[in-house]
C-alpha cells in the first residue's frame, strides 16, 4: 500500500499564486492573485525575484485564511534551485518552523502530502505548503546563460515562472483525503530535453498504485492532473494507463499543457517547473473546486530527479510522482 | 510551541553507517559498519560513490532490523549535492516511497523528525531516515576542483565522507520522544568559510525552544550534540546558552569536533556535511545508547541554507537547526 487515507481529512483553508509574464498571457490568467510585469519584479537578480514570489504566495494565502505566520506550526517548501535557496531566502523572515524539500517538479505534491500528515495526525493545527520556479533562474542553472540564446528541441519544456502556496488546517471544505507517495522509477531514459517521457513512467506507477489502493477508478474524479509532463508525457500516460485498464481520456490533463496556450504561445512541449503545478493548482483548480465545478480532483506532481552533473556523468533520469486526492465532500 | 511530544514514542530499530578514509582514522573508527579504503569505492565518479554509501547504509540498517525494503512505508533522504542526486540515484533501486529533503547539514535531524511523525501517527509501520556527504563531491560543487589544491582558512570545516541510516518503527527501546523543528535564523553572517558561526544562532534558537517547550534543563540529557558547528560554532553555543541560563559545559559536544581528532588530524575547525552527524549518530551515539552508557540524548542537526550562487549575489547565510530527543526509557 502506497496510499494512506487520512484519518482526519485535512482542509485547504486557502491558496494563493503569483505568475510570470508569459503565464499571465496564458489561458489561466484570470486565476492568479498577481501577474508580474517583467522577469525581475524590482529585484537585482532572478533568484531574489523567485524568493519574493514565495514570500508573496505564502503571505497572500495566510491573508486569505485570515491567519498569521505565527499561527503556522510548519511550512513545507522547496524549489528547483541548487540548495533550494528560493525557499530558504524567501521564507526566512516568516519565522515558521521550516522543512526544506527537494522533489523537483513533484515538490508541490510532496509539500502538500507532508503538511497534510502533520495536520491530520494532530501534530499541527496549521501548516503551509509552497513551491516556486522561475524560467530565468532555471535556464541559468540547468541549461545555458539566457544571453547565449540557445535553441531548444521541440520536446523541451518551458519552466514556469510562478509560485503557489496553500494553507492547511481542519474543519471546512475542500478536503485532502488520500495521499499516494511515489517510488523512484527509472526506465533508462537519458534525454534531458525530454523530461516528459522520463517522468511519465513514475506518474503511471503512482496513479496505478492510487487506483489499486483506493479501489477508485479514474471516473471517480472530475479532474486528474499531472504536473508537469507536457504534451509528450501526457500522451504516454493516457496510452499506457488505457493499456492497464484505466481510461483517463476524458478527465485527465497535465498542468504543463494547461498553463500555456500551446497553439498560440510557442512553448514547445509545454510548461514545467515546480511553479507550474503550484500556480495551476493554487489558482485555477482551487477556484473550480470552490465554485463546485470540480468535486473530486486527483493531482500528481511529477519530478525528474536528475542534475546537470548526473547527466554529464552518463546517468539516466529517475522520475517520481506523488498524488494527492481532494474532495469537496467527505463521508 | 516548536516542540511536539510524540503520542506514541517511535523506536529506533536499527542504525548503520559507512565512513571514509579520514573518518576511519578518527576517534570513532570502531563504531562504523564499514570504512572505505579510498575515496572511490570502485566507482568512476565520487557522486556514484556517495550514492553507493547511501545504498549501503540503508541496506545494512534494514539487515540489522531483519526487515526488507518492501516492509518500509517511507524513506526520507537528502544530501548536499545539487538536486540531491546522492539520494535519488542511491535509493532508486529500493522501491520505497520516497520523500526527498534538503536541509543542508541538518538533514539527518529533518529526515528523522519526519520519519518519526509518520510512524508515530500510525501512517507508517516502518520508515527509514538517511543522509550522506562526501568530501570530494562537496569540494567540487561548493568550492574548488580538488586538483587546484586551494588553501582553506582555519575557520573552514572539512566535509565528512560518510552515510548513516536509521530504521524507525515501534515497540522497543530506544525511543524518539520529542521533535523540535527549527525556524530559519539569519544573523547576517556572510563568510562562507565560517559556517559554524553562521549556524550557531540557529542551534541556540532551537535548543532554547526545546528546553522552554519541554520544561527540561540541559542536565536531563547525558549528551547534547549538534552537527556540525565545529570548534568555533561549538564555543559560541556554549557561551550564548550559558548567558541564557542553560549550562551545557559538561554534556555538550558537536559532531564536527567528535568525528576527527582535531589535535592530530589537520581538519581545521572540524567536520561538517550531513554525513557527519549521520555517521556519529548512527555509529558511536547509538552504540552508547544501546550499551546503556547514554540514557537520554538530544541531537540537533544544523544546516547552512546558502548556495554558491547566493554567496556570489552578496547574500548572508541563513541557518537552521532541528532537534530530536532520544531516551532509552519512556514513562
Amino acid at each position: 500500500m502506497q496510499t494512506i487515507k487520512l484519518k482526519t481529512p485535512v482542509s485547504i483553508l486557502s491558496s494563493a499564486s503569483v505568475a510570470g509574464v508569459k503565464e499571465g498571457l496564458g489561458p489561466l490568467k484570470n486565476f492568479y492573485d498577481k501577474v508580474l510585469e517583467d522577469a525581475e519584479w524590482g529585484e537585482k537578480t532572478w533568484e531574489k525575484t523567485e524568493s519574493k514570489m514565495q514570500t508573496f504566495a505564502v503571505t497572500k494565502a495566510l491573508e486569505k485564511a485570515n491567519l498569521k505566520p505565527e499561527d503556522m506550526n510548519y511550512i513545507f517548501a522547496g524549489d528547483l534551485l541548487n540548495q533550494c535557496i528560493a525557499s530558504s531566502f524567501g521564507l526566512r523572515n516568516l519565522e515558521i518552523p521550516f522543512f526544506g524539500l527537494y522533489g523537483a517538479c513533484s515538490t508541490m505534491a510532496e509539500s502538500t502530502s507532508l503538511a497534510s500528515i502533520t495536520v491530520s495526525s494532530g501534530y499541527a493545527d496549521y501548516a503551509v505548503a509552497v513551491t516556486s520556479s522561475h524560467f530565468c533562474t532555471a535556464e541559468r542553472q540547468y541549461r545555458q546563460p539566457l544571453e547565449y540564446g540557445g535553441q531548444r528541441p521541440p520536446s523541451a519544456q518551458w519552466t514556469v515562472t510562478g509560485s503557489g502556496a496553500m494553507v492547511l488546517g481542519t474543519g471546512k471544505s475542500p478536503y485532502i483525503t488520500h495521499i499516494t507517495t511515489g517510488k523512484i522509477v527509472d526506465m533508462g531514459i537519458n534525454d534531458a530535453n525530454n523530461m516528459g517521457a522520463a517522468m511519465a513512467p513514475a506518474a503511471i506507477d503512482t496513479l496505478t498504485a492510487h487506483f489499486k489502493d483506493t479501489g477508485r477508478t479514474p471516473d471517480f474524479y472530475d479532474l486528474i492532473v499531472t504536473g508537469d509532463l507536457g504534451k509528450i508525457g501526457r500522451e504516454i500516460v493516457i496510452e499506457k494507463m488505457l493499456e492497464k485498464g484505466y481510461d483517463m481520456r476524458k478527465n485527465y490533463n497535465d498542468c504543463g499543457c494547461m498553463v500555456f496556450d500551446l497553439e498560440k504561445q510557442d512553448m514547445h512541449a509545454g510548461g514545467s517547473g515546480c511553479g507550474c503545478i503550484a500556480i495551476t493548482l493554487c489558482g485555477f483548480i482551487m477556484e473550480k473546486i470552490k465554485s463546485g465545478e470540480l468535486k473530486n480532483v486527483l493531482f500528481a506532481g511529477t519530478g525528474a530527479l536528475l542534475s546537470p552533473t548526473s547527466t554529464l556523468q552518463g546517468e539516466t533520469i529517475p522520475g517520481i510522482a506523488h498524488a494527492v486526492a481532494i474532495s469537496r465532500e467527505v463521508d
